[in-house]
């Protein structure tokens, strides 16, 4: 397929700005994004700037103070939430963390995962478990991608000791988007007013992907990174706390960043909002990488228009992909999102695919559950490199 | 003083590899240490490096296993340990929380602080103490300075339900160097066997500046950053843990670093080593840069042989501040380290007159307890920087 408008023309413009796509076809960005020209500037450009007027002295501090400022602002902005609801955080398990281990737990209290959660936020919850004796249970969600009803399986698993509930917005392996007000909805209609179930999402492939309003989600705890979907530096996370959940959730790993100090730099109590949270010193060149990213996205067009470039190709995608004799898409129906994960029905395994492809210029990754291959498309995947992978994939197979 | 042997030719060549120099006189060393130029490089090819062969596939995916494996070697290796004994984190703070949350708190266990820890650690304490009905005590050691013995103030703080010491190697306030082996073999000679006392240190201010050698220290936990006297970017740390300690320390903050899976990607227990309580992404390409750091150290000596620079130049600041009217430094004697303390004996507060140097070209910090001035001299320092310190202070006074 081939497009000569104008708006193919401003695309490519646009994916000049990822020197990364100069050398290869990428689908890979549900594990790291690809950093902007800009970005990789302005990190060269922040670190200069701090040798030239520091590294530490009053000058930097109020430009560290600032970049981070402008960073919070630049997240709330694409999430619709206030500033004030943003912790920044080196990643999105960290922010995952800091939700798990700030709530206080009671011995009976359970945990409610899906069975498509990271092995990192499983370990997480049954290391929790262990420690304050509250118990974990799992819920089929991976059997929902193609038929039945995911709030309902959630509801059904949910108890009047379940006091989180952990899921993703976006399903890292199959792709599925979970529909999250409704799941929202249905665990507050089914918590007593003593004893809400707080809703912890892993927005790991969501946030850079789907057009967000956190405000009105009506989640607990939001938790992402700038690295993946948003294209920012490897390091930089966040997390969303909702409100009125924030007095609930206490600080666990504690630094001079989220304290409030008194004359004498005793400790008297916590930064009034998300800060509260955060540690210590972080990669501050970093957060103007990110920054730089996010605005690279906001020039292109609105977080409606991408997603909706998100799921033309991935519809695409999707579809000449099961046109393959030896591929079978999960599902059966065009994606909702950027992430379209497939299994090879010949006797090939998958590693072999992605490590042949890798050396012809194709980046995708295997999945471990379900065994299967993921090929993720961002809104500036040109389709002619969509056109070229499956060729790449007909042939190998 | 001026000094124009052969090893002030070395010195000024050395000093060059440090672009913050040419700027300013720097005397921060223990808030943030100033980046090489071949780190800043390094950390720039690694970003071009890693969208050129990813960001995300398996050539990357070796590319920062190997980086990751050579950063835990450069660390340990300067630390006299073995690689196994090291967990990479952001920064000193998050160290500490590891040891501090890891342990298996019971009711009526005691944490023993001195008075000169950094705030993050004193609230990281309260809130173990807080949630896990443990008590916080803390021994004053700061009185120590200039008389008496820091290990006996602490052995007297000692009680049967010890378990966890929190100290500095040097305490960032005043500059005092702690005997640590000394305190070590106190705590081991007080506990029983039941209930070991445990020692975290918070190496913020030795690492990098003393010469260490931690498999002899005797210590369980000791916590340390990259950015400081290393001179790596901000962002990049670590913990070691005592070989026998590590059983005994249960990770808190998880992911899938930390972490083996089966083939279906399940958690079925912990990495055996340090790496179990590293948790997700970090920013790799800040791997290579303290590595960096860390060589272009090693380039020019030891690390006792750059220990005994500091002292010599610090002995020299010392002195000279010593000799000016309305200066009292903190130490009645010659440092053991690079931190000088003072106190301006006029009415000038102390902000005002590190505003005014920074103004000139002289970076230095305040403290609020004791509210005093920090100069941090490096074995990079050179004598005619730090005469000008002295005389713009006596300009300035």
């Amino acid at each position: 397929m081939t497009d000569i408008s104008g708006a193919s023309t401003h695309l490519q413009h646009h994916r000049q700005q990822f020197p990364a796509l100069a050398n290869k076809a990428y689908f890979n960005f549900g594990g790291q994004g690809l950093l902007p020209t800009r970005s990789l500037t302005a990190i060269q450009q922040a670190y200069e700037y701090t040798q030239d007027h520091g590294p530490f002295s009053g000058k930097v501090n109020e430009w560290r103070l600032a970049q981070t400022g402008q960073l919070r602002g630049a997240i709330a902005s694409e999430l619709r939430t206030p500033p004030e609801t943003i912790t920044l955080t080196e990643n999105v398990t960290v922010g995952c963390n800091i939700a798990f281990w700030g709530i206080d737990w009671q011995v009976g209290d359970r945990i409610l995962l899906t069975d498509c959660e990271h092995p990192g936020i499983v370990a997480t919850a049954e290391e929790i478990g262990r420690r304050f004796g509250v118990e974990v249970s799992t819920c089929p969600i991976m059997a929902t991608l193609n038929q039945g009803d995911p709030t309902a399986v959630i509801q059904q698993h949910l108890t009047p000791r379940t006091r989180l509930v952990v899921l993703s917005h976006i399903l890292w392996n199959t792709g599925q988007v979970l529909p999250l007000k409704e799941i929202v909805e249905t665990c507050r209609n089914t918590a007593t007013e003593n004893t809400p179930i707080r809703i912890l999402v892993d927005a790991a492939q969501s946030v850079g992907s789907l057009p967000l309003n956190l405000s009105e989600l009506g989640v607990d705890f939001y938790a992402f990174t700038g690295h993946k979907w948003w294209c920012g530096p490897a390091g930089v996370g966040g997390l969303y706390v909702k409100p009125d959940a924030l007095e609930h959730l206490h600080p666990t790993f504690i630094g001079w960043r989220g304290i409030l100090m008194d004359k004498t730099a005793k400790p008297i109590g916590w930064k009034p909002d998300g800060q509260r949270f955060e540690v210590a010193t972080s990669a501050y060149p970093l957060y103007v990488g990110l920054r730089e990213a996010i605005a690279t996205h906001q020039q292109w067009g609105t977080d409606q228009s991408r997603y909706e470039q998100i799921c033309q190709r991935s519809q695409y995608l999707w579809q000449r992909l099961s046109e393959l004799n030896s591929v079978r898409c999960l599902l059966n129906s065009p994606p909702q999102a950027g992430l379209v994960s497939f299994v090879l029905t010949d006797s090939t395994p998958s590693s072999q695919l992605v490590n042949q492809l890798e050396d012809k210029g194709f980046q995708l990754r295997t999945l471990r559950d379900p065994d299967c291959i993921r090929a993720c498309v961002h809104y500036f995947t040109d389709y002619e490199e969509m056109d070229r992978l499956v060729d790449a994939i007909a042939n190998q197979l």
